[in-house]
């Protein structure tokens, strides 16, 4: 009896958070003037954590922001070396969230791209802050160079990955024994998920939130965004050949 | 003869421009590594700003960043009602370049979309402001229910436009005068470039990059961007009926 009022508890809470999710999701988004308040949004459990720098690429971090904002359960925020603000190659200045030492556990990490990466991979502060977080990630992903980074770190070590194609000698040279991938948006292998230049990081994210919350949440999710999705990893039309590659 | 060797001077000073530019483009986006140092970035002397509340769209401001980055002539700068930090809709705290009371005359300016707008609508600052700068701007522009904004601010009157199709009641209810089009990826009239919902931000800006630096340097900014270009402003995949828009 108890294990039957058990499973029915189970069941009407699965039901009210699928009855909810679409609603919670409409508060963030543009929705009718019409539309009835929505209920309290769930709470967010997990943390995904975008590592900024300066000079990182704009988009490669606000076009997934964008899409991750919509997970379920996963709270999107910031976090650099320092803490306080950091600045884009585009000019953009961000507040971030955490520093290196106040920073807890994230579930998700994701190091984005821009000729900052050039100054990161020599800098000992990120490359330990990134093997220590790994160590308790669900996914270590990157967008453009940040996998150069990635690399630099040892973290792909024996892993498929892919970088920037206009930036390919400088990201494979930081590790051999990466296997890395020169036709591909983007590569997942294991918990890493690592993407071609800036604009492939919004097609991967929107990859990682269709592996993780469903692919039609994923198709709601891009529909929402009147986002056109190239949603095949292997379909790369920025490829080059890696005779020619920079 | 003075007239001779002034006319010999712009022409060296215009084959300078146009060989420096793709090396100062390429120093603000991914290089190779043994790329020789660029020469100095040439003065950009015009300013485009976007113009940030709380609660914008991140995607609608951050698209459109990273590719009018790369304009040869204008500087992308933020602006807010009170300067300072303001926060997006998924959490991001931006630091504003410029308050309105601050702030010069800018020659573009954009207004992104974002829950933020039904807010803005009845701001009567947001509105003045508006009104003041599209007074001296070459481009008065918007991503998403941007365009409610500048709707509402009588910006639009008599002139086609478009909204987020997510959103299209709220958009168009702000004043019956626009000639609004519900089947348009963006749309420009004029001076005035209203774009779709949030993604759509991203192919305006590039198709406004065309207008103003030419087709070559868009098509070069989306490629080096790794963008898939959807660059027909009547190419819309997320058009909706008039009678069943929300």
């Amino acid at each position: 009896m108890r294990r039957v009022t058990l499973f029915a508890a189970v069941q009407v809470a699965a039901t009210l958070l699928f009855v909810g999710a679409p609603q919670a999701l409409a508060q963030s988004v543009e929705t009718p003037a019409s539309a009835v308040p929505a209920p309290a949004k769930a709470q967010k459990t997990k943390k995904l954590a975008i590592v900024l720098f300066p000079r990182y690429e704009t988009l490669d971090v606000f076009g997934p922001v964008e899409m991750w904002g919509r997970l379920d359960d996963y709270e999107v925020v910031t976090v650099s070396e320092h803490g306080g603000s950091v600045t884009s190659a585009q000019g953009i200045e961000t507040v971030t969230n955490y520093s290196f030492e106040d920073a807890p556990q994230f579930e998700i990490i994701m190091i984005p791209g821009g000729m900052g990466t050039r100054t990161e991979v020599n800098n000992p502060a990120m490359l330990e802050f990134l093997r220590n977080q790994d160590k308790g990630t669900e996914y270590t992903t990157s967008v453009c160079t940040g996998s150069a980074v990635l690399a630099k770190a040892g973290l792909l070590d024996g892993h498929k990955a892919t970088s920037n194609k206009m930036a390919w000698k400088f990201a494979t040279s930081q590790d051999d024994d990466v296997l890395w991938q020169s036709r591909a948006r983007w590569v997942e292998d294991g918990k890493y998920i690592t993407s071609s230049g800036i604009s492939a990081g919004t097609d991967m994210a929107l990859g990682l939130v269709s592996k993780i919350d469903g692919r039609e949440k994923a198709d709601y999710v891009a529909k929402t965004a009147e986002y056109i999705w190239n949603d095949d990893p292997s379909n790369d039309p920025f490829a080059v050949d890696e005779a020619s590659a920079n």
